[in-house]
């Protein structure tokens, strides 16, 4: 039983990682024309990173972290999510002193959270996300939705809904701290025992309480929206200016609070909206983080970033029965016969793949017949056929499988004719 | 202090990035011309996993890894290296069903040892491997082997040693322990407390040791080349001859031990033999696994494979001064003057990456010069500058920053002027 891969984990075989390495080759594509640059953290990190940088008071913190004691008795975590250890890189290697600001970063990692199991929630899961800091400038906060966005439009999903908010700066949400206690304060004994402890630490977490949701103080809470001051109303009319200019569909909805405490100005999700997609229908989410960064100790530098899983991303594929162009075929199978022939395949089989060739040959002793059958089942492309008789020969028979047609090709012009068959001698694009 | 990355880890930052992507994606068109397909496995697994597969005995397993207990109790634990998981993952997915035997799968990823740091090794480092599961093939060993030095061949490496090994067959390697256990069986006393242990369980480990490296006895114990039966000659001496059909040079050096539990038959080592390359030579490590499968409960089914440390491939890279052609300048930035030029340079922007060219504009409020600097700094091929004028003449000044030329291009028909300045109309390859 233990011999299984751990609960809300998965492997991922050849035929789900084709599929991966299509979307995250398209995604690095799109990170290249947005002039993004990749940046490594490791996996796991001190846990007070996420306790200081995810926020003390959310669930992530609270209930669903990895949290152990390295053998030096260290705390440590399994990141649960990818803002925070960019921001502790950020500030660690004082990439606040580059002039090349803001600093566009993108991260590719898996994450880690203890959750209840379900379809498209994962105890590890895959995440692809950007930081952008170093600007507090509207323009780049529609830049950054912009980009996820593209990234679902460029794979060719469809049933997509943008849906953002301003949180407001921090004046703003001060004020709307002070409404929601007032409003909330006298339902206290009703609310559930966490939503007791928001109300203390972060009254606007009790908006995203799942068993309280129902109350009717909920409905008549005061929203954000109404609290903004002047200069988060203007920043947030900036940021749709610009997603109109860039022809940006959204809806603006004043419960959307996302679930870390660092966020303010804009935050926003994206959905599917594709039938049969499932219960979660959050594709990425994310928002700006002024103040964070000062939380690691670096000057004052306001971010903004998204988190987008791959899980969920490759499922919204399967939902609009998306086929991603992947070419599966073999170029050539190299099939023999005899102990020499053998020998003279491993050779044949290293000087195609040296030129970029795909190739491949049995190694289960198969006779013809069988080999013949491996080369179908890898749909090769081409097959070359290699006895004893074509060693002395110094050639080799080369059949191209989709027409039938077969000829004789001298071993010393394989290479050229190969390559020009496969692609008119561009091959491996 | 915790607000630094934790011992033995680092952060990738894009200067270096740039060189792990490039690396790796040359490693994916070698895994693609030799028909390698893409496995990924969890980043933990059942403690089990590594105790079967890794071998209780092994310092990894006794010493290094990063185990803990997570919410359910269970005991779980870091992959401290690949093999283990890729042979649970071929179990538990039944991949020995499979008619395409041998199953060919690569994988790159993040193993966890807690080591004492030191240059060339971290306790998050990163490893390319394959596994070849399901041939008992000489023919495949030296696949293997072929395939983990043009890695390094393809980047450029020359100061590169081969060492192989044979380690036998279990008939062989029984013989072997019971010669090594009489040998050293007089000298009990004499051998560090861990060699007393190893003595019992895993005789042919004290041979690795580092504090009893200098004991007489050390020089003058049995070697395993003289206790190979007829079949482990035999299987040796062909993978020599398919490594000579190959021209691959190697040096066979019979006290190649190789640190886990599992191998048998062929094992192999990979060294950097460049100056100043630090005081681990070891690039690249693998062998046979016969029986490794039916320990995880499978059917009979062998195995070769090797891991590579992407870390020290990068440092021999270093060591031996190659530069790896990685462009980074930027395509195009966009200059501009004027709120209405703003708006208006982002909707280019966009309309450029849209079309896969990499762009870029200022989002610090700089000034006409300071976005001129900003667009040295990215070495920007070409820059457009766009103020109120440009906009109601519905184009934009183009300049091509090599030559200094400038024309007046009109927004209809940037992209394609664009497209064929910067490559003869084909981009980002």
């Amino acid at each position: 039983m233990s011999m299984k891969a751990p609960r809300g984990t998965v492997d991922l075989l050849p035929e789900q990682t084709v599929k991966w390495q299509f979307v995250e080759s398209k995604i690095k594509e799109i990170c290249n024309s947005y002039h993004y640059q990749e940046i490594r953290t490791p996996l796991f990190e001190h846990t007070e990173v996420f306790q200081r940088g995810v926020g003390d008071t959310t669930d992530i913190v609270q209930k669903e972290m990895y949290t152990f004691e390295d053998r030096g008795g260290r705390s440590l975590t399994l990141r649960p999510e990818g803002t925070a250890s960019v921001a502790r890189a950020y500030v660690e290697n004082k990439l606040f002193g580059s002039p090349n600001q803001p600093i566009k970063l993108f991260y590719f990692g898996s994450m880690f959270r203890y959750e209840r199991p379900q379809k498209g929630r994962m105890r590890q899961l895959n995440q692809f996300g950007t930081e952008v800091i170093g600007s507090e400038d509207p323009a780049v906060d529609a830049e950054v939705i912009d980009f996820a966005m593209n990234i679902y439009k460029g794979l060719g999903l469809k049933s997509l809904k943008l849906v953002i908010n301003s949180l407001g700066d921090q004046e703003s949400r001060k004020s709307h701290r002070n409404a929601l206690i007032q409003h909330f304060e006298p339902h206290r004994e009703e609310l559930c025992h966490d939503c007791q402890n928001r109300l203390d630490k972060n009254p606007l977490r009790v908006l995203d309480c799942k068993k309280d949701r129902d109350h009717p103080a909920m409905k008549t809470a005061p929203s954000i929206i109404d609290y903004l001051n002047d200069y988060s109303v203007t920043y947030f009319n900036e940021v749709k200016a610009y997603l109109d200019a860039l022809d940006i569909e959204y809806m603006v909805d004043s419960n959307l609070v996302r679930g870390l405490d660092y966020y303010n100005h804009t935050a926003f999700e994206i959905m599917s909206e594709a039938e049969g997609f499932g219960a979660i229908t959050t594709l990425a989410g994310g928002g700006r983080y002024n103040g964070l960064i000062e939380e690691f100790g670096g000057p004052n530098s306001p971010g903004i970033g998204f988190g987008m899983g791959l899980e969920r991303l490759l499922m919204a594929l399967e939902a609009e029965s998306i086929t991603l162009p992947i070419d599966q075929q073999l170029d050539c199978f190299v099939a023999n016969m005899g102990d020499g022939a053998k020998l003279e395949a491993t050779k044949i089989v290293k000087k195609l793949r040296m030129n970029g060739i795909q190739a491949d040959m049995d190694y289960q002793k198969r006779k013809m017949k069988g080999q013949l059958k491996a080369a179908d089942r890898f749909q090769s492309k081409f097959v070359i056929f290699l006895g004893d008789d074509e060693i002395e020969k110094q050639e080799v028979t080369l059949k191209e499988m989709s027409t039938g047609d077969q000829s004789e090709v001298s071993m010393s012009q394989l290479i050229e004719v190969l390559k020009e068959k496969l692609n008119g001698g561009i091959i491996n694009e």
